[in-house]
C-alpha cells in the first residue's frame, strides 16, 4: 500500500531498540483520511470473507477499527487492558505479555459482545511479537466464534508475530511489512504482494 | 438527539452509585452507524466554528472522535493516560483525578500535536465531574491554542462538570443530558434545546 509506505518513510522516526515512532499520523495524532484508505484496503483484501464483528484492543487500535468498520457495516468491540486482579464472570479474559513494558496484563471482553458463531476480524495498528493479537484470538475461541482474519497496519516482519499467527491458521493481511529498520538506515520494507 | 436518547433508554443499564452501563453501543461495543449520527450532530451544532484539531482521551473517546473528525476534516489527537512518574520534556501534561477509580493520573499529549493558534474541539463519551475534560482544556491552554468547544455524548447533568466547564467559558454541547437516574426509575433526561 504505497500511500501508507510513503507516509511511513516520510513521517516516522526509527529509534534504538526496534522502536518506530508513527505518532504523527497513526497512534497519537491520527490522520483520518489515511485511516479511510486503510479501511478501504482492508475491505478489498477481505472481500468475500464473512465478517460479523471487528475486534481490536485499546487504545491505538480503536480509531483504525472504527473507520474500517464503515467498510464492513459491522460493530466494533475493543478489548480492555485490565490492570487489576479482579475479573468478573461475565468477561472473557486472557493474559498478554508486554515486552515493551516488561509486564503482563489481562485482556478482557464482555461475553455479551462476542457471540457463538461470530466471524471476527481482528484489527490492530502494529504486529511485532503477536502477543496482543494472540490474546484477541484466544478470546474469540473462548466465545466459540471464529477468526475471519487479522488486518494489521504495520508488521515488524523481523519479529515472529506474523509467522506465529499464520501457523495458527489465521489469515493475516499486513498493509506494510518492515523487513528491517535502524536509526541509520531508516525503514526497509519487505516486497508487497499487490501494491496500490 | 432522539435517536441517541432512545438508544440509551432501550439499551443501557443503571446501577447503584450513578453508574450508567452503555457498553453495548458506546464504550465497549461501538455502533458505528450511531457514531456517524453523533458526528453529524456535532458538526451541525458547531457549524461555523473554526476547528483545526479534535482532542479526546483514551480509550472510549477515540472511536467517537475519529468518526466525528470525518465531518470536520481535521486530525484527531488522543491524550494518553500516563501511569508512570516519568514525563519527558516533549509532552504537555496535567494531573486528572479519577473519582471512579479513586486515584489520579497524568494526561499527556506530545507537544508536536497541539500547536499555538490551533482551535481545538474536545470530544468525549461522558461528562460527569468534568475532571478529564478540564485536563484536556489545560493542555490546550499550555499549548497557547484555544478550545473551540466540547462535544459530549452523555452528560450527567446532576454532577457539576457541565457547570464548571461553562463557567470556564467553554461552549459545551451535550447530545443527551441526564437529569437523574436510578436502578428503579431508570434514566430521566433533561429537556433538550433542539431535538432531532
Amino acid at each position: 500500500m504505497h500511500i501508507l509506505k510513503d507516509r511511513i518513510l516520510n513521517d516516522s522516526v526509527v529509534l534504538q531498540g526496534n522502536i518506530l515512532k508513527v505518532g504523527s499520523f497513526l497512534n497519537h495524532q491520527m490522520d483520518i483520511a489515511l485511516f479511510n484508505e486503510i479501511g478501504r484496503e482492508f475491505a478489498r483484501r477481505f472481500a468475500g470473507v464473512p465478517v460479523t464483528r471487528i475486534l481490536t484492543i485499546e487504545a491505538s487500535g480503536i480509531g483504525i477499527a472504527c473507520i474500517t468498520a464503515q467498510y464492513f457495516n459491522v460493530p466494533v468491540v475493543f478489548a480492555k487492558k485490565n490492570r487489576t486482579r479482579n475479573l468478573s464472570d461475565d468477561v472473557y479474559a486472557t493474559e498478554v505479555k508486554s515486552y515493551t513494558h516488561n509486564t503482563s496484563y489481562d485482556v478482557i471482553v464482555a461475553k455479551d459482545f462476542i457471540r457463538k458463531g461470530d466471524s471476527v476480524l481482528l484489527i490492530d495498528d502494529f504486529l511485532a511479537n503477536g502477543c496482543a493479537l494472540e490474546g484477541l484470538a484466544d478470546i474469540v475461541e473462548q466465545a466459540h466464534a471464529s477468526v475471519a482474519g487479522a488486518g494489521i497496519v504495520i508488521e515488524k516482519g523481523f519479529q515472529d508475530g506474523g509467522s506465529r499467527l499464520r501457523a495458527r491458521g489465521i489469515r493475516l493481511e499486513s498493509l506494510a511489512v518492515i523487513e528491517r529498520m535502524s536509526p541509520e538506515e531508516g525503514v526497509v520494507f519487505a516486497p508487497g504482494p499487490q501494491e496500490l
